[in-house]
């Protein structure tokens, strides 16, 4: 084993991404330079039979099935936070009190009540915390970032983002369960809102600032589905589509729509930003390209498919040669690798933290109250 | 000249709409089979010099410099409206009094209650009627069209569209006169939202059915430009960007956006619509071309890019050879072709006559009245 | 009718090719400022019900039935050629001899030994011609050649170009007649290659200067096919299939293709030049679009798709709003106005004119030979 | 350490490809259920410092500098051959003399009678091989396959295949060394046609039969370079660009083309195969898109751009959820996955092996023969 310092992780849940978070721990490692390596020290999840899979299919040391124990145990540096929704508030407040590093899946709470519990919790505790908006840190997302951060686009009069799904159109999809559970909104909070939507909303306030209005209307086109573990019916409380309008408190206009019933996508995550001088727009489907549009270009402009490949853009020059593409699972090797440096810098803040988790609920928040208000929601 | 029975057109205007809508008038026989054929009788506009080039060019028999004189003509079967939105009204009731048809330009009027006006003087006179919404005519989108009309999609979850420009981000364009009208709210009524959103909405509730709500927000971002005639500094009354959210009877939700703003889009006019079995999407930049999806292809499913250029495909079998495209021009081409048979056919309707206008201007109506008092209006 | 110079026009043809060059001699003074206006004189059919239903519907003045009439006719400054390959050299030199213009449909001769006939013929005669190599004259690809021109690309490398069709897979296409010459060879004196490479080798001549050397290969996939006038059966004569690799006097190395069974492809006509500072590439079936790669574009360099509709895009400025596109017919419509502006122009030349033309039959001759002996052609 | 089966692994050779090789070793298990899993024994390296980083980095247990000594051991199962070209042979002589497996990156000889020799003296020792053609295994292309082998493309008439990369325009790239081997024809044995028509030829085989003829061209734009180590002149002997006509014994036609000086194109591996019924098409920059054209699809028809990421299409059931791309890197795993299923199956073979390998040489070969000889070449 290499002299590198350990970060000690101990994680909750096994599912999606469970799965997605270990792998980054297993990779990062080997592409990319760091004082610190993570070390999978334990796994948790209520069914023993289960979990032991998974540490071993992944290489955990160790197993558990209480999440008190795991948050407890002196050997375990962080807590990563892969469960359902309903349970993070929970263990991420018992682990800042642990004194635990956080590494929380979004969105960080239920409601906006409990993401600022859990951000107050890790403050007082002095924790560093994470929270995995992952798509930050795609190379071309990234790299529309620093295309803001260079000033490239001017004055920005519009933003606009979707992402869509078409997997729960069938009313034969049942809901709840380990799978489920994110069209169960007791276990969830929300549907299409927190789900996908907060993770357009966070690469929003990224790039263009924060969001200070906004309008909404959901809609839940399935009301009732059957529990995949009870047989049950049960009406479905999730939104499955929302949209809204919002404005930014610098003065550009936004639309954001995200739903599981568009058929023909998958997971289309997409933003686009129009700047007086530039602008941007970016698919998840393709991750690995950004279109840009420079109207400096004269006579010659035109969206420029730019393929994020090569040795100058972000992080590519750790992979493998220009025009080879990498794949999703390296938005979370990205961003544990911001972690990781950040505990090297000492002070250095990481970005983002619950601090930012929480942000991002407030605007959810909001989101769900207009439209169930049918009214404008100032944001503070 | 051929032994067809004549439509005499007499025009006023002769900007971008009246060369286009001429171009359809001197195109229109020659790849399509009618049984009438328009004959270019007038054309007339203020300046006397100007109106008598754009005649010669195109080959009207005539001029006129007032439209009343215009609208008198006995030798007159049909008045062609392309001037400016503030002069729809007074033009086309007086056409309809004279017991002339009228093909007018989009929007119908400058307002609901105008277009109400003009529909209803339109009726009592009994006079046919056309509203140029050209785009419905496109041989991709009519495609979409008989795509709804055959239950492909199934039930509607969806409907999105923008109309993106970035013509006036300059502060240092003008506004008013011949070519700047549109700016001028005077003369335009209102912005993108008269303009673009116009046909957006226009192909929208031709496609889906009507719209029952919306909830918008608009923007004007240069407040003040200088008139191109007067040299003046004038407050800016158009909106130069509007979004909305809405709600269709099908149970569908949408969005709508336009803007001239939206720096790297000169016409991006795109529509797509969601059902439970299909969906499609169109781009006016590529506009021979349908985008389609169709959940029964299995695990072959993919958007196909249909290249709408071949003999099965609407209009397409009296231009070229597959693969060849048409022009943006032939929208209205196709259209007066539709208006040409329904006059073949006696009693059978023309659409987009004006109550279709008026339908369109009732919602454009509701958005801008929503926007401004920033709460959802019901559309009756 | 104007005061402008006549241009009167006799053609021979009326299929395909007969409406294209027609639909460009009506719309050209519209949309151009020329000092010559073509007039439609008279068409020439053997078939005269079918040639006098073709000038009625385009407005020319009277017809013939035998194309020698035409050719001695006072009235006519300019025979247009747009009848069956086989019919060009004996229409051609008859015309030259009668001191007309000749604008002829490509390729020029059946093969170069016709070619350089009816070029001999014109120069003698001192007439001016034109031979119809549409697709220069498509915006996109105009702009192309003003790139290089410009020296926007650097040493050229690579040249690539294709024409793929796929509407003669099916054994039960027919041969022969009107509509179906290009499959008889006798008429047509090859298949794709001079049907389609002259156009992809017309171009890439012009964009990249002299071919010196060809290796090809062809196939006829169906060897036998019905005569649509005769029903007899009838061994097919044309190659539908030609592939070649070729150099060219500046040294780049280039890859051409076109076959009539390229499933999927209506008129896929591609050219892509890669240089040492830039490439681009151009695709019939998107023909308002170029991609555009600049190596100066640093770490934001990608593959432009310039949609080319903008008032400084070449002959665009002429049509109508930048986003919204033109149609295939116009590149027959910009040809001719370089025509129009050449006579204007006194001593100017036209391009591509006879000497083009045989310049072009000349390659597609070495690579019907090569294919035929299997050896590389030098081509002097 | 689980209860698998282990398949011990020594590997010779730590640039680009053995990191490649390497992840895939590790990552397999995790995504992939078999028999056997891979167990990092040991790395081999000249360069005792950089073998011994790579293999702390990657978890070899233990280094060697002499690939002789690694063949020998007794703890290793499998040899993978991860060194420049012209190591190939030796090693993999020496391996099966020794018992072992070999994995060998591609092409596996630098001429055919090394890959013949190669190929004899694993036969005779009666070892498993792998010839790292991993583009067979991304997701898409494997897709492909499966298209032909149901039959869905019918009589095959086109095949067409590029790699092309500009990153060799520069005089001021040097040759030689560990990084630029490929450079050296010493240690490369040829230039684009090994490293990447190699690939294309593969894939091509794969899916289309064998090639019975080819007609090739090559050139070497920069004649001279500095080598990386002596920093002295050095005469450039790879092909930097090289395109070929070919026939296959199906009957169908096929152009391909290889360059490192296509401006713009960092490693757009493409191929398309076009036949009675369907065809398709795809780009190693968009690599996990298919696109598919069905002539059953009627007025209906496009080519459908299938996003392979679905729980359907090959491999992706063990990866994310629908939507989610996977990276480049992944090929090797799922080529490493078939190998290790082949073990478990006793006598089942795995493709591409050694004798595959050869087949691609003999092209190769005949390739270069051709382009030397400017003469056609047949495949026996």
């Amino acid at each position: 084993m290499s002299n590198k310092k350990k970060l000690r992780i101990g994680i909750v849940g096994y599912g999606f991404m469970g799965r997605a978070h270990t792998n980054a721990y297993r990779q990062v490692s080997r592409f990319f330079d760091c004082e610190y390596e993570p070390v999978l020290k334990a796994a948790c999840g209520r069914n023993e039979e289960k979990v032991k899979a998974f540490a071993e299919n992944w290489g955990y040391e160790s197993t558990e099935t209480d999440w008190r124990r795991l948050v407890e145990r002196d050997d375990i540096d962080a807590i990563d936070i892969a469960a359902p929704n309903n349970m993070h508030k929970e263990i991420a407040i018992a682990a800042a009190e642990a004194g635990k590093m956080i590494l929380c899946e979004k969105p960080l709470g239920m409601n906006t009540a409990e993401s600022k519990e859990m951000a107050a919790a890790a403050k007082k505790a002095g924790v560093k915390t994470l929270v995995w908006y992952n798509y930050r840190f795609i190379p071309a997302v990234t790299m529309a970032k620093n295309l803001v951060d260079a000033g490239k686009l001017g004055k920005i009069y519009h933003y606009r983002a979707n992402f869509l799904q078409d997997w729960t159109i069938s009313e034969d999809v049942p809901l709840g369960g380990q799978a489920l559970w994110r069209l169960d909104v007791d276990a969830s909070g929300s549907g299409v809102t927190g789900d996908l939507l907060a993770h357009c909303i966070d690469t929003a306030m990224w790039l263009n600032g924060p969001i200070t209005s906004v309008s909404a209307m959901t809609e839940t086109f399935v009301k009732e589905r059957t529990h995949s573990e009870t047989g049950e019916k049960k009406s479905v409380g999730v939104d499955d589509a929302c949209a809204f309008l919002a404005r930014f408190e610098n003065g550009s206009l936004a639309i954001f729509e995200s739903s599981r019933y568009a058929r023909g996508h998958k997971a289309l995550y997409t933003f686009e930003m129009n700047g007086r001088d530039a602008s941007f727009a970016w698919d998840l489907h393709d991750m690995h390209r950004l279109s840009y549009y420079d109207n400096a270009d004269g006579d010659l402009r035109g969206w420029r498919s730019i393929h994020v490949s090569e040795g100058e853009h972000p992080y590519m020059d750790k992979w493998w040669v220009p025009g080879l593409n990498i794949g999703y699972e390296h938005s979370f090797t990205h961003c544990l690798y911001g972690f990781l440096k950040s505990l090297e810098d000492g002070e250095a803040g990481f970005h983002p933290d619950f601090s930012d988790g929480v942000k991002t609920d407030v605007v959810c928040e909001a989101v769900l109250e207009s439209a169930k208000t049918k009214s404008w929601q100032e944001i503070e």
